[in-house]
C-alpha cells in the first residue's frame, strides 16, 4: 500500500492500513473525491392549474423555457382512472399515460401556473399516434419550437411497440404541425415467443430498445441534433440492479431528422427518464430508478461515453429541466429548479417543482457549516 | 471481446460489440446477474400507541422479538420540538434524539401496538448517560435479554463524543440493569482545532469513529458477540458519494464485553443505520443513505469482508428487523416485515411498518409476470 499516503488512509477512515476490509479496498480504488457533482433535492407543490386535481393526470413535464416574460412547460394530460391490461384494451385506459394529449401551461414565477390548452393531440384513427401522445420534450432552435414525444397506435397492448413523433411551430403557443411519420422506432431484431400478450416471452430479445423508445429529448450538440431516449427491451430481466433499462442516442443533421441511432448504443447501462444538460463541452445525465448505476449523475465529454461523477440519494423522477438557466456555471447549475411529477396514487399524478443543489456540508439545526 | 458470448451482449442490450460505450464496458465487467438479493419496500402506518402523535418523538425502532405470543419493540422516545444548537445547549433539545429514554411496546399482530412503558432511562446527573439514552437494539442470548444503545453525557454539544451502553434483564418486560460503564467509545486519535463547537475543524481527523459510535447492534456469530455500529469521524467530509459514514464491528466473548474493535475496521465505506442479519453462514447488511455504496445490500461470508450483492432503490431508514423470522430461507427473508421510522417534520418522527421482498419481475396492472 505504499502508493497511498497516510493522509489518504485517514481521510477514508481506515484504522489499519495493513488490515483492510473488502470495503476499504474498494474505497482505496475510488478515483474521485470532490463533491462538486453531489446534489440533493427538495420538492414543492405548485399553485394554480398544475396543483393536484383528482380525476386528472398531468405528468412527465417537459423542460421549461422562457418566452416573453413567461415560463412554458408541456406535459402529458389524460383523465380518469387506470384500468390496466386485464380488461378490454380497445376501450380501457391501460396506463396513466394512455389516452393522453400534450397540453401546456405558463407561469410568471414558476410557482403559479395557468393551463393554456392542448398543444399536440392524438391523431386520427389508424394513424401512428391515434391512441396516445405523451412524455414530451421541448427543443428550441433558430427561432423554431419542436416538441418531441412518445406515440402509441391502438391497440395499446403489453407488447405494442411505441414510436417517437415530432411537431414544430414558430411560437411556443403553436399552432403545431405534426410530422406525418415518426422519427424514431424500436429496433426490429427481437422475436416474440407465442401469441400471449406477454413482454417477457421471447425467442430473441433484440437490442436494448427492441420494445420501446421512450422519453425523447433533443440536444443541439457539436453542430448536430442528439436525440437521447430511454430504451426498453423485449424479454427485459430483473437483475442484481433491478430492471434492465438503458439510454440511447440517435443523431441527425436537422431537428426533424432523419435520426441515425449511434453504433455505440446503449450509452447508459441504467436509468429511467432522460434528464440531460450541457456542461463543460459535454453532456451531463441524471441516472435514476433502475439498474446498478441508478441514482448517479454522469457526464460524457463527447455525449456518448458517460462516466459516474457522483452517487446521490433518490432524486425526483421525470425531471423537466429549466432550460433558461445557465448550466455552464457549475456542474449542477442545471438542477437549480425545475419540475417533476408525483404519484398521488396509481391513477393520478401531478406536477410539482423541484430544487436541486450541490451539497458540500451536512449540518444539523444551528450547527456551523465549516 | 471473445470472452463474452453473443448471448451475453444481447442480455446487456448492447447493439454492436465492436463499438462499446463507456457504460457498456462497465456493464461487461459486472460479475453477478441474479436478482435474488434485489428487493423493494413498502411502508405502512401502524395503529394504537405507535401511530403518529404530535409533540412526541418515537424513532429508531429496535429489532422485533416474539415472546409469549406477543411482538416486542424498543425505541427512542422524547417529547417537544428540536431547538438545535444555536441556543442554550444546557437547557435546549438539540436533536430529536436528545433528551430521550428507551421505551417499549408490544403487539399481537405487528400492526396495533401498545406502549408498555420505559425500559431504560437516563442516568443520574454526572453519569455517562445522563443526557440521553437512545437508538437501541435488542439481543437475546441464553435466556437473557440485552438492550444496547447510544448514550450522551451532558452537555450535548456539536463536538460531544457519545458512547454505547448496555442493560440486561431476565424478561423482555424488565427490570433492566444498566452497565455502570459504557462498552464502546469513539476512537481518541482525532484532535480538534480550536475551541469553536464545530465538528469540521480538526488538526487531525482520527479514525472513522473518532467522533461517534452509533446504532449499536449485537449479533451472535461464530461463537462470539459481534457488535456492529456506525462511526462518525471528526472532520467528516462530503465527497462525490455524499457524507462519509462507515460501519465498524467490535468483538467480545461475552455479551457484556469487553469489546475489542476489529483491526479490519471500517467494514463498510458507506451506509447509515446498522441493519444486519444472518444468512448462509455470513452476515448480510443493508447500506443506506450515505456514501458511494449507498442503497446496496451487502454480504460478508466472515462478517468482516462485505461485498455488494444488489443495488436497490431508496429503502426505508432505520429498519428494526423482525428477529422472529427465519432469515436463512432466502437472502431477503429477513426483510419480510419489520419497523422503520418516518419524519412527519423536523421535530417529530414516528414508527411505521415496512415490508420488503425480493422483486424478480416488474409488471403493470393486469400484466402477466412471466
Amino acid at each position: 500500500m505504499e502508493k497511498y499516503s497516510d493522509e489518504h488512509f485517514e481521510r477514508l477512515g481506515i484504522t489499519n492500513k495493513h488490515k483492510l476490509s473488502a470495503a476499504s479496498k474498494r474505497a482505496l480504488e475510488w478515483d474521485k473525491w470532490s463533491s462538486e457533482w453531489y446534489g440533493e433535492f427538495e420538492v414543492f407543490d405548485l399553485k394554480g392549474d398544475l396543483a393536484y386535481e383528482e380525476g386528472v393526470v398531468r405528468r412527465d413535464p417537459s423542460g421549461i423555457i422562457r418566452h416573453q416574460g413567461k415560463y412554458y412547460v408541456w406535459y402529458s394530460k389524460s383523465v380518469g382512472p387506470t384500468d390496466g391490461f386485464a380488461g378490454d384494451i380497445e376501450k380501457d385506459k391501460v396506463f396513466p399515460w394512455d389516452r393522453c394529449d400534450i397540453w401546456y401551461a405558463t407561469s410568471e414565477d414558476g410557482w403559479t401556473w395557468k393551463e393554456e390548452g392542448m398543444a399536440v393531440g392524438r391523431g386520427e384513427k389508424g394513424q401512428y399516434d391515434d391512441r396516445s401522445v405523451f412524455t414530451t420534450e421541448i427543443f428550441v432552435h433558430e427561432g423554431r419550437y419542436y416538441l418531441v414525444y412518445q406515440t402509441v397506435k391502438s391497440p395499446y397492448t403489453v407488447r405494442v411497440k411505441n414510436q417517437v413523433g415530432i411537431a414544430w411551430a414558430t411560437s411556443p403557443d403553436g399552432p403545431w404541425t405534426k410530422s406525418p411519420e415518426p422519427i424514431l422506432s424500436p429496433a426490429d431484431n427481437g422475436i416474440w415467443l407465442g401469441e400471449e400478450d406477454n413482454r417477457f416471452k421471447v425467442v430473441r430479445k433484440g437490442d436494448f430498445d427492441s420494445h420501446k423508445v421512450h422519453d425523447p429529448c433533443i440536444m443541439y450538440y457539436r453542430g448536430k441534433f442528439y436525440l437521447y431516449y430511454k430504451g426498453e427491451q423485449m424479454g427485459e430481466e430483473i437483475t442484481f440492479g433491478g430492471r434492465q433499462i438503458r439510454h440511447g442516442v440517435a443523431i441527425a443533421d436537422h431537428p426533424l431528422g432523419p435520426y441515425l441511432k449511434s453504433e455505440y448504443n446503449p450509452v447508459s447501462n441504467s436509468g429511467h427518464e432522460i434528464c440531460v444538460w450541457h456542461y463543460d463541452g459535454g453532456i451531463a445525465s441524471l441516472i435514476t430508478t433502475d439498474g446498478p448505476e441508478k441514482n448517479t449523475i454522469q457526464w460524457a465529454p463527447d455525449g456518448i461515453n458517460f462516466e459516474i461523477m457522483s452517487y446521490i440519494k433518490c432524486p425526483p423522477p421525470a425531471i423537466g429541466l429549466n432550460r433558461s438557466l445557465d448550466t455552464e456555471r457549475e456542474p449542477l447549475a442545471a438542477l437549480e429548479w425545475g419540475l417533476t411529477h408525483e404519484y398521488m396514487n396509481d391513477d393520478y399524478q401531478y406536477i410539482r417543482r423541484m430544487h436541486g443543489r450541490r451539497v458540500s456540508h451536512h449540518v444539523a439545526k444551528g450547527e456551523s457549516a465549516s
